[in-house]
């Protein structure tokens, strides 16, 4: 049984709180947060926790095995690092912090003291994004030459972070993920309309480079009149386009191409073969990411599996959107991405 | 009446021969393609022409007061000079020549004979492009902030040119003219996957700043399961997305937006307001804008308009496809656009 | 202050207690539900009221002046008598009763104590339906020739009523109150496939006549592959598709139409122009109807407004349901339909 | 080698011609019509051929074997009945005639002159439509419940036919054929509006019953504003559907159905399980109908094929039309179908 705590309940909390109370093997005992209304009412939702305007209440509590934090992204270097102090496993929301020194010191911290962190990647739990990856690594796709991503709608605006600080993590962690590797170079091109004076970008279009000269071009918006959530995968074999937005379709797999005839004739021309096929929609299980991903944190801590969004997985996504927004300033200069490993 | 002549009736030159044959002050004499089997074909349809094996024959032809060239790319130029060297008006298909020294020449051509050139940037004819012009100059959107475009399908690949020169001369023609002003800057990121061995981007993603701060990004692909012709015109009062596979919607209108308060309180916060308000789409004429400008070269020549698509707008054109290459083979860096005017 | 009781808490009445609860002239005191485990959870949701498994406790509660009865259909009519007979106000889901004498009786039940009924008929307390009946009343949509419903999916499948009883309540009583008026004649089809053996109907197909000869035609269906809430209205003027699956374009107008010349001429032809125009997608405010629903009934209580979805429009409803399964087990037979008044 | 003749090439001719054109083992040789420009226009196109006004110079040419009508609805019999008893094979444009009357003469007379009749029902010959019968033929998709049909748009009015005539023919050939049997119930419901006092109906609703208690619903409309193609195949196992309209996924089979568990328990209640599963669009072959039905034709004349829209199926057509409007005309009553054999 693994005693649980977490840290605020704002806009994300309770979808965490929910999620983590109905696992078996969890007991959740103590939930804080700044605002006392918000404590109060969820506080009746679940009458078996305690709750307090001092989260340091929870790191003092010695029953308590694992710290969820799920508070803005300023705040999650300086919690996070107290919580490991405190000898506490670490659940982080994405993004991990606002920079990868911070990342770095909290793997450290956790390194030195055995602990875990898991950063909430929801995106890698989702039923969704591993029978794209099933899809992937069994060969049925073929080579992945690149990958689009728009995941653009209206609003909402930060002010603590821009579009590629909100929105892209979930992206680059997919991508990783699924990749099973990390970019090797990024840039990135955008603009600040909205809040040109605080000089908070509202649009960016991030491309990627994977190793083998694999693509992937993200574009990430506030400002667009129509909520998309879509990527379209190429394959040298099938191509795929992962409709979120779709209630019932969510995927659906392509059996189109191009098949290059290896062949050349005399005069030096070789022969492309379009192919146009069945397409396919696989029955997607509706289960909850978050579920999956509470479950997975807690099998993490118990030595039952091995961790998918580690505190390492999550410095990666990090020190891509740092240098997304070094190109970004730079007015889309290209720049390389090298990895502590 | 205009004498007529048309050098090339393959894939898109009977188009242009079925919009110059309608027109009133049109005398349609000749056409000229290598291909005698095409020849003969066209010459059953248009019996009042005469057709020939050898182009020479239109431009010796001293009746003949104009010439459409629609060959391929590489030969827009050689022909192009012959046609303005022996006098006559001249229609090239787009882009206007395969590099700006070429298109230079051929402006200067012109204007020492007094003729007129003519680039076929068909966009700037049809009733959507036209109806966007007019929803931008009347104010209605406020100021543009970005634009995004979306023209990817499966194939056709090409041999002699790559995705940019295939696809995006549409879009800058359309962004030049819908903005009335040139990009400045410019960065383009892009891979070869299927014909890897001869170095031919078949996909592209281009960022192009225009003055002022105005953004737009181009995706262009022959990689993509499916066929997408979708742009986004962000305006800071209006939202709007012209698609143009839709048969009967091809623009809407969204009357979404953000307010900003300018005023500034204690905090130093601002209050930004979402507008989500009615969607609008405009009836648009379905009227051929093949034959919008056929007439307008008639009209041009005749000294009744003044050209639209001119040779100085093909300049500018293949000039942007030029600078995007060249920042797709470095990388994606981010490259100065100079105009010589 | 309106003191409330609520019957029945299981698959709607909690959101008809959560909006009755936020009223601000409402008390919601007493909840009764065969299921001590579905009162315990609302119990613990609205802790100022008192549970109850006996419905009975409700209605001999003094302070209460009106129940809310969210039951299966067949409890409707018992259920109902009971409430009124005990001096309180009766708000009954939809549809009233399994017949229209039960309906009757209970209308008379009403007046003889001068009692409201109000029967739950939300969709005319919908953004979409009133602004559609705005639009029609207004006369921007000419003369409603026909409306076509298509309102089908895959299940639920009921035990105790066909998909006529199940769906159709919704349109019937929409149509009833955008026209203002009851259908004359109706006539049905359908049949019974997956509980053929019970012989419940799981597909109809309703044609109902309206004064003047206006048409409606109903698809209720238990069995389709997609999830459709669709209505086409074909107006004279303009036609206008309320399609209530779509999250951001739930009405449509198109300017659409067929305009007659009256003039004859020689041979005795006409001249019908087609009219293609612009299409409007109105924004609809999102509020929740069930709101609107519950606000409503208090205000008719108070004698703030006059009863829309009163008993004799539940009664109406009924009659149209009972007479179309009349048809229906007749193969289609075409039946007139007659009211009281 | 058959020697063909067209007679009438306004609308649907020369579509038809353009097709027997290019067969292999035909000769086109003459084509009629009263429009002299019409016969100009495809003389010029079709320079071996020789055109006439005069019908009756095809009926009268020895070498003709088999002659095309493609003339309006009235004169289907007329002018089948001369091409007959001028002992040439017919194929004629649906419907075959205005009444089945018409239609048995035409049979009895190709009986006793040995000649084939071929009625021009284009889309038993779509690759659609054959897909589906495969599916199932094959039992896919096991029993089919019902077919639900939406064929509407706006306009093309006609004078000389409602709605039924004019669109309903293109269902009932494709469900006869894809149920190979016919219907034995009719019902029909519908009205006039734009063409009131003609009394020509705009709109219909009709229901047909099949064999079996497979129901299948028709809804006609000139006066739809969106132009729909649809149809739900409703099967035990499977379900299907098939929109013309789409450019890339006209057959889309649902893994999606109802499994009624036989097993009754104690309560007499019965379990229903759904099943909601992969979605699959297999790729369609874009070949063009008409050849297929054009090469068909001469097949059967040749006696190498047995003839599947043949004057019988024509006649099986035209009886549900028949009783269709009668049904029509009486309100909707139910009628029952009975077939000759």
């Amino acid at each position: 049984m693994i005693n649980v705590g977490v840290i605020g309940c704002g806009y994300w909390g309770p979808n965490l709180i929910r999620n983590f109370n109905v696992l078996s093997n969890v007991e959740l005992s103590m939930i804080s947060d700044l605002d006392e209304n918000r404590l109060t009412h969820v506080g009746m939702q679940y009458p078996n926790t305690t709750q307090t305007t001092n989260y340091k209440d929870i790191l003092e509590n010695p029953d308590i095995n694992a710290v969820v934090v799920a508070t803005p992204m300023s705040t999650h270097f300086p919690l996070g690092s107290e919580v490991l102090k405190a000898g506490k496993h670490l659940f982080l929301e994405k993004p991990m912090a606002t920079n990868s020194d911070d990342c770095r010191t909290l793997i450290d911290l956790a390194a030195k003291k055995n602990l875990q962190i898991m950063v909430g990647h929801t995106f890698i739990y989702t039923s969704a994004v591993n029978k794209i990856k099933s899809l992937m690594d069994g060969g049925e796709m073929g080579d992945i030459h690149y990958v689009n991503i728009e995941r653009v709608n209206l609003g909402l605006f930060q002010k603590d972070a821009n579009v590629v600080w909100d929105l892209a993590p979930h992206d680059i962690s997919m991508l990783n993920f699924l990749f099973g590797s990390k970019p090797c170079k990024v840039n990135a091109t955008g603009g600040c309309f909205v809040q040109k004076d605080l000089g908070i970008e509202d649009v960016a279009f991030i491309t990627l480079e994977y190793p083998d000269g694999r693509l992937a071009n993200i574009h990430v918006s506030w400002l667009d009149p129509c909520k998309i959530r879509r990527c379209t995968f190429v394959g040298s074999r099938k191509m795929l386009v992962y409709d979120d937005m779709s209630p019932s379709e969510k995927i659906r797999v392509f059996d189109k191409g191009v098949d290059v005839q290896p062949h050349y004739d005399n005069f030096g021309e070789f022969q492309l073969l379009y192919r146009s096929g069945d397409i396919f929609s696989p029955h997607i299980d509706s289960a909850e990411p978050l579920k999956a991903e509470a479950a997975h944190f807690i099998d993490v801590i118990e030595g039952k599996a091995i961790g998918q969004s580690t505190g390492q997985h999550g410095l990666e996504v990090v020190q891509v959107l740092e240098q997304a927004c070094e190109s970004l300033k730079a007015g889309g200069k290209p720049l390389d991405l090298v990895y502590d490993d």
